[in-house]
């Protein structure tokens, strides 16, 4: 598994996440916003660990163009919810299976229930490909270009599946 | 309750529900969008009973003006899912806590458990007044009036934070 | 794992799965229907990769003469529920404990936890082959040979667990 | 609360429930049969309490004319699983959220989790009506009148949706 | 794994599981029982595969000299709870984490929740061993020199935690 | 809710319960044990709050002519355990549903899943009817007549159960 | 419900809690503190609302004199760990069970699950009572007259155990 | 994995666990707390297999110096609540994830769920050595150059992930 970075000078969506170790998940949303065109860039931010980074990465994540963020976290997951606290954009939470989780559900519920005021846009366990179309769809709502290759997209999936189907009839 | 349906010619986001029963719930979605001066259209579309109905709304979404959807659902929630696997457009999950519902995990693990291609943004349970705030979030990041609004709204949230505190201290 | 699929000219159940991952377990209904005399079809359908092709198959299935649908999924495993929603056939569900699942709990709800109106006869997780003996089950209350088979099944279930109880006993 | 029983010279379907204390939730079931003009009957019968009178009730029912039987139980749910290990009928569970259940988990995995070769058709918590629905269904197949009266019905259900909608829209 | 079966002219326990797969937990109830000089019989009874079978098993238990039955099943569990229907004999139930299980929630659920009047002494997740102890200790009531064999049982655990307690702090 | 606390010279079930607050579901058990005409104590214990107490009372239980003990508690429920790890008596775990507990899955764990060498026969939540009835056929393993008042009750519930059955056929 | 704050000079324990309506459960500890003459003070933070205003709380806490913090939240309750990420002091905290909690498990794991390197002091659902005195044995550890009054707290409780004993036995 | 006891004259924490199979997790406690140069003792105490040694242990424990007890144990964990029930000490508690635990919500559910009267610090699944910085933590409520070094602890925390930001970003 190798970490690949790009920051763009102008990044359209950050991906961020609590522990080198969650790489191995969140990197699938790295290339499927590659594969749409949409520019990114991704880095370490613990919530715990460097609480005082994560304020700056979020307040200042609109002013330096970002438009969309993207949090993975493991465990009790508070980067996306403390993002989402400080930024008005729109933040997408993938919830982590991490080694110090219990089967996902403290992931899942820490990154879901928040309370009212503060959404996390909150995606499957382990789904950051997810997390990256979502961050596309969102984005797509006011790039047609963008949204036409999300449709594109779609059809892929669905000829994807007819050629299983055509393989299993037959 | 009364049910407050709110149909401009050029509905940003659409509110749909699996069932009218779900209306005092799904009615927060509608007032905070008020509130943040966000245009939408209301209605129940029921992926179970009907199928069709919901085709022909998730299919034409984009094509009528609709920028995002918001689709809450009780038990196995699928409105939210399907929604999402006809339209490009991101979609927004509300989990209900129906009278159907095991304590709300059913409708949880039905939005949220999506496989790889379909996401579904989705917010903690009930929180249909999250759900509305996301929505202006997503538009808000094409739309710097709306952005701002946001701010404020964030700013009043801690106000009113602060508030309680200086009563409780005092 | 290899895809047998078996698409009699008059096939009496439609066996379906929301991905060609899903076919080892789904195999298991193909093999016992086999074993019981029941004639079948196999094939892929993706309620959210080809929602379109969902609906055709499920609106078709009674005109083109199937009486049961199995259908397997994972995850948010919206299939069973949906083709139940447009065919008055009745459909069975089987929950896959798949990749993307968590320990199998959202496949169960997600297939299980049906609104008033749309029933799904849902079966243990990865349970195939018993999907496939119900549908016997249900050919045969108006198949007096089918009937029989199934007596005969059960008989030989039971010679096997006496055979068991011999070994260790003795 | 009154209990309806409804002992046709002979019913198609058989009703059982583990205690009086069920008829609430199991009446739905008799409703819906009555509504969709499938006869039936309705009994108590216990596996834990009167294991010999299940017996009976189980081996005995083909015999009497019995196509499908619905079977409703609540906590450590045995009914429905023994029943289908002595018939070859279909057997429809329905997990019943009674006073001594947790939640309805309990009542809910003792019916669903049967082992390979004895299925029980599960339902959702509570839904006996979706079992009445369910076991017309599975007479349909073999009874194009009653195949017709379940398309109505599904008609019937859309209409009311629309209806909801048309109000919510208004 | 070697089934090893222990079939006394008069034993005082009976131990039986769903299926021979059973074998590899259910065979410390025996090895314990062995150790603490009570004499057992086991075999393979299946309450869904071969309910007559455990219907004669359960009835004539007390008749054959058995004071106390160690039932062990995975998944919808229904052995232990029916075989307490049908005798009046103490049942102890081992909830087995079978391939068919879902973490062991439905063994557990389906072996504890039985209703008032019909109790089953359950033991802990795959705890065979601890079922053949609690079998001891019931015949122990009455027998003044199995009780101090408990005893001496006890008395021998306390020694190895010494031990393990003199190793660490050395 | 009166506490009927009944203490004969040689009792031969010893109730405890964590807090006075458990009385209103430990009454249960000695109900059933009187109607059964069995001896018992009833008092209060509890492991943390009276530890000595505890460890008097389990300590000097057998030589003051117990045969068994019912032990109930609800949270982190530790007494029928720390009972079981002192004595070498059979002791009846019941799990209580009380009002420091998460939907009753804490008592219940609590309770059941005792390390090998301890064993705590663990029936349902709130169930302490049951744990009277497991208690006597304890004692009924060596005291026929008892025996046979165990034999008789489950007469009655039968008979219960074909009463309902009649009426609701009526 | 009247909302007691007690802001001493010198206080040793802060109490914090996420929203006002938490004050119901949290004045248990301020309560206790009294009780064991323990110097606190109490306001509302909320790590989502009022985020910088955590920052500086948790920041200057222990420069004020606070040598243990008691924090309640409910939901997605990240209040306790994100204190705990920023200063060095003990951090206790209250999982509560507000309305939009599910059953209390997101409050619980959200708390519990924290990373290594970052320990929240997790007490049970509800248990404010719990954290105060926790806090009070965390201050006894360098107090002694304070540890004295700890266990006369201790022996209160085993007083109240043996008098409901004694009325249970009278 | 070797089992490494450092029992100084003068420890400050104790370290106990219910099994010497606990080790593997236990020692991230002593080994933190050697890092953080705090005294400690290790051993093997058993609430169920030894419940005198456990009372002595935790009866003595103030009086030979121990100012905090760090519990860990598995399934029915009694261990920590136990000895919180005796001493005033505060004592850390450490749900491990046993063999004989369901996925560790027995180990939690037992060491949390403590009833009003006596806390445990519960800390993380597994998170020994979480348990280890939380008791300095409380040492360092009285002690200002272990405060500091905590403090340097959580510095050095932040500048590997900062490391990690670097490469990631690079």
């Amino acid at each position: 598994m190798s970490a690949t970075s790009n920051s763009n000078n102008k990044s359209q969506v950050g991906i961020i996440m609590g522990s080198k170790s969650d790489l191995n998940i969140m990197q699938d949303a790295a290339d499927i916003l590659k594969e749409l065109g949409v520019s990114f860039e991704m880095t370490v931010v613990s919530a715990h660990r460097t609480p005082e980074r994560m304020f700056e990465y979020a307040k200042s994540a609109s002013d330096r163009g970002l438009k969309v963020i993207i949090a993975g976290a493991g465990g009790a997951a508070h980067l996306p919810g403390m993002v989402a606290s400080i930024t008005q954009l729109p933040v997408i939470g993938v919830p982590v299976k991490s080694s110090n989780s219990i089967d996902g559900w403290d992931s899942i519920l820490s990154i879901l229930q928040m309370p009212n005021g503060i959404p996390v846009a909150t995606v499957a366990l382990n789904a950051a490909k997810n997390a990256g179309i979502l961050a596309a769809q969102i984005l797509g709502t006011s790039d047609t270009e963008l949204s036409q290759r999300l449709l594109n997209y779609k059809e892929e999936l669905k000829q994807k599946v007819e050629e299983s189907a055509r393989e299993m009839e037959s």
